[in-house]
């Protein structure tokens, strides 16, 4: 999830919203409709330019206040399991860990996708599962996964629940029962290994708790999704997750030295070696398994001394392109800061509108003189495209890198802006998905979709799946805005992260979404580009992964021989 | 095959031995006994520090000349392939490029291990491939794979033929025909892409060929395993490879973007993307795959701007354990050189001797005054434990890197040894696996081995390695030097490759060596290390790898849905 503002003009929020995560009743805290803490908003101002833009694009007049949606209401399928069956759940559990009641059922029955929104809305799901387990041991994991074999129940591992794909809920026509094992119990720092810089840690730790721990013995492991704070170190790991800061500490596939995971056919340790040269990694083929060949249970990630400051600062271009010709050449020139992310012209437009904040006094006055700069030099949107740039060391490699930026981008004709939006970048990192659930109160589709592919052809593929998108969208008929940035960037290529904002068409809201998604997935297909960078397949994207059969054939060989009885989240990711 | 032998007082050599790649006679030019170019030899000193070494470690009273192993009265066994099969190939690649005869069939029955030159050396081999296939194209792999998976005929996909690990010999008891695939005409570097970095080349390109065409754009791969100037591009992916500058360059894993492989059971070709979230990347698997999936023919991989400059240079510290330290503190202090090879003590002092060269003149009196100074720090060997350190980039990053790299090492005690052994060291990277022949030709028995762990387990099991190896040979009853260096270093841990010198166990060559390998794979998996950091399991290290019945049986699903005859490269890796 990754909703595309960068929020270079919105206020600072609040502290983190680290939940509390020693009960299973954690979920209580959480928003059973929406995005994060139950008690947490983050609200559009319903006025000036924000409100200016939304009137321009989507003929809002005034903005609603927030829906209040009761979970009462919400109508499920009755759960199908039989007493007995619950009394074995029970017996390895324990009677409180064995859940059916009505708000733990819904919480386990979506992930956080527009469409589950969507669905959530209308206060009806066809499909749920069908009980809750929460495991407190491995043990207990590895006798779940006994017991479903034998009853052939379905099981749904779940970590935070923030799947964008449907990777989390039960898939249509399933006639099976469906559990979901939810590991928020384990989620214990097991160790951590200063000499070789590594922690062993549980599954089902959430972002906030591993960092907090971590920082005590001064390390970080840099993985920062947007989803953070609701998301589990198993959840990155099985759906091949990517962080905000990749190009310093890599995706997941680059912080996981090992895995351990209790699939029906054992459990599987892979060695804790930095590299392994003894035939195919096997670890591989659980990076991105989405719970398809077992429970990831525990993990030993590389983790990084915490750097000593995080400098953030941002730069305007004219255009987009030459934007990312100069972050491409910056980086290929072997200077690597730990983020870049170049935001379109569009998507520079929506940040400056959606994130306006009235300012005062002294900001007020820079913010005007900045905007008189940029004028000067033709930087007026839609001519503006902005580049964020953050670093993460030491105060003496900062400053020699910063200073190799600035160098490297004023030549390329950019105008810096300083560290006042980095900063507001930093403090709203994790809070924009919030502002998703305003926008849908407002009767708008607001939706994320992303790809990858190399330098030599990204302008190509970033054309295609705009047109593609707009095309499909002018065909039902409501307006849209498509914007989008490169937040993901490698020697060789980048991911092309795109945002969508429309009217919801009222009449048939997911046939709209689907008729976008379609096209777009088309068009990534048809560039040979890679149906997602990190959001994963769920059931999504089944269809659209292109990839042979005999890769095909592959994937299904490995669920046959760990998950003989094809009790693994059926339906996703194959 | 890494000769642990730094050369750190060694001469320099003639030019790279890069051979005609244009004809599949290429290999008349390649020594059939023993490594290399057949008119190069790296000889031994007859006289001096060296043979002072050699006679106080295994009695060596002088050096045996060079001996002359004539090809023709190498005894293998009649090739059992008939006409009619026979006729089959030559329709598929032509009659030139299928053959029977007497050389072609030595050259692609063995690899190049210690046990191989030892067999090479006794005249006779008890298996022999029956044909060696030169196909021209992609589609006349596939064919062969298509002919030989119907009449059943095992194929074993042939690279450089460098394999230690008995990667590519016939499987003993093999009933069914074995025919090499060697790719020497698929060598054409197809694409170079500049603006992503990466270049599409085909497998059968030999490593200096690939530098020199991609250099001729400005770009390296930055690939440099010992075998450097004798394997290919497919050889490196299919053994999961890595090279000496692997610290800038990432081993294999990291430098490959996509490959394209022909298996029985159709053509794979992955995504080129620089990064993936649709479900486990296929791609891994066949990276270490070692033939037994199918055939790599081509593969798009990362390149890099050449560096400005290289900048090698030398330190000595009195222990390998200090010495280690200081590399492992400087690299999670986040600077990262291209190159770190810490030698233990044992293999600096053989390295003084084996590579000792008689000085004149200012070098003598250079020698002269380092040895001083060594001397009043106590480093004398065997107190004595180098670190060489390789810098690969600007004229202007190398200096600052160097600055920090000799200011960190200053502050822990270690001696400068300046540039020379460094740039010495460069010169001879590929020349010394033809020492090996000289130690043999000698009556030594001359072998290295590798693993990888964390650095909180390293030292546990460097001592446990020696000791095991240092009790078999014992029980073999002959002398024995036992070595080490780190030479693949990474945040979390690192490769340990250790050499043996030893006296030849006339009676028995192979049973003395087989029982100082099994000590050594046992101590090696009883510390939880993996059995192979780049060489590989070919079929000497299958039944130690310690893969436990779940993952092997991952791997053998795999294997049955690409090659469901099993014709591909049998008894290797699984």
């Amino acid at each position: 999830m990754d909703v595309a503002v960068t929020g270079f003009d919105s206020p600072a929020t609040s502290e983190y919203n680290t939940l509390d995560m020693q009960t299973p009743d954690r979920r209580f805290k959480m928003k059973w409709w929406g995005w994060g803490a139950e008690d947490h908003r983050f609200p559009l101002p319903d006025s000036g330019a924000t409100l200016d833009y939304l009137r321009a694009r989507f003929g809002l007049e005034r903005l609603e206040p927030p829906s209040d949606l009761g979970l009462d209401s919400v109508c499920i399928p009755d759960s199908r399991v039989d007493a007995e069956l619950l009394r074995q759940f029970a017996q390895i559990v324990g009677q409180d860990n064995c859940r059916t009641d009505h708000r733990e059922r819904v919480l386990h029955s979506v992930g956080k996708s527009y469409k589950d929104l969507i669905r959530l809305r209308t206060l009806r799901l066809d499909r749920a599962t069908d009980a809750v387990l929460y495991p407190r041991t491995e043990d207990e994991v590895a006798a779940i996964l006994a017991l479903c074999s034998q009853a052939r129940t379905a099981v749904v591992p779940f970590g935070g629940g923030t799947s964008v794909v449907s990777g989390l809920e039960p898939e249509p026509g399933q006639q099976r029962l469906v559990v979901a094992v939810d590991l928020a119990y384990l989620n214990r720092v097991v160790q951590i290994d200063e000499v070789s810089s590594t922690a062993t840690v549980e599954a089902g730790i959430f972002g906030p708790e591993l960092e907090a721990q971590l920082r005590t013995a001064g390390f970080v492991l840099g993985h920062y999704p947007q989803s953070f704070e609701f998301s589990t170190l198993g959840g990155w790991i099985a759906t091949r997750s990517s962080g905000q800061n990749c190009l310093r500490y890599g995706g997941i596939e680059k912080l996981v030295e090992s895995v351990r995971v209790v699939t029906p056919a054992g459990t599987i340790e892979t060695l804790r070696v930095p590299r392994r040269g003894d035939g195919p990694d096997i670890m591989q083929m659980f990076l991105g398994s989405e719970g398809t060949f077992g429970i990831i249970v525990s993990a030993t990630v590389r983790v990084r001394r915490a750097p000593e400051e995080q400098d953030y600062f941002m730069f305007a271009f004219k255009d987009f392109r030459p934007a990312t010709d100069a972050c491409r050449t910056l980086l290929q020139s072997g200077l690597s800061p730990a983020l870049l992310r170049i935001s379109d012209e569009e998507e520079t437009t929506a940040t400056l509108a959606l994130g306006h904040r009235p300012a005062k006094g002294l900001q007020a006055l820079q913010r005007r003189a900045a905007k008189w700069l940029l004028a000067r030099r033709g930087m007026v949107p839609p001519s503006l495209s902005t580049v964020l740039v953050g670093l993460e060391g030491t105060r003496q490699q900062n400053r020699r890198l910063r200073r190799q930026v600035r160098r490297h981008f004023a030549r390329l004709d950019a105008f810096y802006l300083g560290r006042s939006p980095g900063r507001r970048w930093l403090e709203t990192r994790f809070q924009l998905p919030y502002l998703r659930d305003e926008l849908l109160d407002n009767g708008l589709l607001v939706d994320t979709l992303e790809t990858a592919t190399t330098w030599s052809r990204w302008e190509q593929l970033y054309v295609a799946v705009r047109e593609a998108i707009l095309g499909a969208a002018a065909e039902q008929g409501e307006p849209i805005v498509v914007y989008a940035h490169l937040s993901h960037l490698y020697l060789d290529g980048a991911a092309l992260y795109f945002s969508l904002l429309g009217r919801q068409k009222q009449a048939d809201p997911l046939g709209q979404w689907l008729a976008i998604k379609d096209a777009a997935a088309a068009a990534i297909r048809a560039h040979g580009a890679v149906i997602s960078h990190h959001h994963g397949v769920g059931m999504d994207h089944r269809e659209q992964t292109g990839r042979s059969d005999v890769e095909r054939e592959m994937l299904e060989q490995l669920k046959q021989t760990l998950d003989p009885s094809g009790i693994m989240n059926p339906g996703k990711l194959l």
